[in-house]
């Protein structure tokens, strides 16, 4: 099987599209390595990048682009009205195929130790490669930014992972850390009764007792006269959407209301998808390795 | 997107592992090709080949496999239970991901032309590709085997479409045409009634006025006690699974049977898949492109 992880790394300049390509650049010349996407933001002054490939073609990727991004960007002259606290600010790894969530901790972990020791840059672990439970949320990781770093770096509690205790001023610091892919998942219902997609979001997500990997809001599509619940799964493979799809159809018709579609938005890997047909074809000792595109990619 | 078609082609060689080595060898050499899967049949003394690729370089493995198998396989010496009338029996090219039929066709068209005027060998189109509807089924193709070909190729409505009309004596005739992907699908019926899974598959079958591109047999699971609605899809993108076990389902209910399961066997095109998934949860707009790995595939 192919192995995959996905990386989609953001950085602190989104003016600047000469510094991008630059930065984008050391990514395209990693063989083994596709660049899908990236976004600038001017407001934010910031960018998100997203590529995938084989594991070890990834790290030398997002290595390569985290010491680019030291070199061309200047974090005493940033401003921007995202959180930042660094040149390259975060650096999410995201297990896809064939490659487990302890793996990418362990990549995420190689990756925080090169750009602590040959970049000389103060890196965070965050998330599921968190060292302490304090830093797994990557806002409490960034509290501060850039400009409370020099001070925050040399608390007990808030030690680098890797690199130095003392702020690389221009290049600030990095976060990296292992995260499972959101899937963003939207049901649209057949009513512009607002309160009714509110109460089936409040009912499906985490916070209000419902499924553990899945976050909901209710929203409306004004152009449409419908309502929507709004969801990102963040981890498709505890909770799959076909088990919140049954359970936001079986709500609505409490209130007589039927789905009348959903969407997907933005990339999916392709097991949250195989997982739906697998569940609804009530399929027996399927395996992915059947699938000709995934022997293709052997 | 990538452009991936399979190719199955069968030789007239199932019991000296050496020579189908050496044609395999022919399309293992060929980049961008993928040998996924061979099968040899002593009985039949015959082998299936199993690969998928790039469009082009899909028809230069086929080609060079052709080549091969006509310098070491000897139709003169052949022996074998399976009906067969060339070295190279047959070519069936299938599209697989991003190219049409009628690429498919074209490429059949290539591939044919190549191969009679290259190896001088006689070539009937088939399947999709066929110049005439008599030639569309390969049993009519292949009828009178390889000891009727000399008389056969003569003959005005069996004039070939490429290479001699004079039999090639070592290499035989090879049939070349373009096919939609089979999908072996079986869905099982916790009864052990094998009437209700043969008065099932009547119905669901084109033979019986149920769906086109579905062929469905009643067979019985000695082992589990249980019956099987067993089920060759011939073309997915016409009569989708879906739809054809939602009918099963359907039915199987009227005689209070319950479906207890399904399977798919052996090799599958992602959108037949995705397709379940699409229609399920409703979904709007969906794009496969959307899906991780076939990005990784452009």
């Amino acid at each position: 099987m192919a192995r995959l992880i996905q990386c989609v790394p953001n950085f602190s300049e989104g003016r600047d599209e000469k510094v991008v390509q630059q930065i984008l650049d050391e990514i395209r010349g990693v063989k083994e390595v596709k660049l899908l996407d990236y976004s600038m933001d001017k407001d934010h002054n910031r960018s998100v990048v997203t590529f995938i490939g084989e594991p070890e073609a990834v790290i030398e990727a997002a290595f390569k682009a985290t010491k680019k991004a030291s070199e061309i960007i200047d974090m005493t002259k940033h401003t921007g009205e995202h959180p930042r606290m660094g040149a390259t600010d975060v650096v999410p790894l995201i297990p896809i195929s064939d490659v487990t969530m302890d793996e990418c901790v362990e990549l995420s972990k190689e990756l925080g130790e090169r750009i602590g020791k040959e970049l000389n840059i103060s890196v965070y672990l965050y998330e599921k490669s968190a060292s302490s439970p304090h830093r797994e949320n990557l806002a409490d990781v960034r509290r501060g930014q850039y400009e409370g770093m020099a001070a925050k770096l040399k608390e007990d509690q808030w030690e680098p992972d890797f690199g130095p205790k003392e702020l690389n001023e221009k290049a600030g610091v990095t976060a990296v850390g292992a995260r499972m892919p959101l899937v963003a998942f939207n049901i649209n219902l057949g009513t512009s009764d607002i309160n009714i997609a509110k109460n089936i979001a409040k009912v499906v997500r985490a916070r209000g007792g419902g499924f553990a990997y899945c976050k909901a809001l209710g929203i409306e599509i004004k152009e449409r006269n419908i309502v929507q619940v709004s969801m990102n799964m963040v981890d498709y493979t505890k909770t799959s959407l076909f088990r919140v799809f049954d359970t936001v159809e079986r709500e609505a018709q409490r209130y007589g209301v039927n789905v009348i579609g959903s969407e997907i938005i933005g990339l999916v890997p392709m097991n949250a998808l195989i997982d739906v047909t697998d569940y609804y074809l009530r399929l027996e000792n399927f395996d992915t390795g059947q699938i000709l595109e995934k022997r293709m990619m052997e």
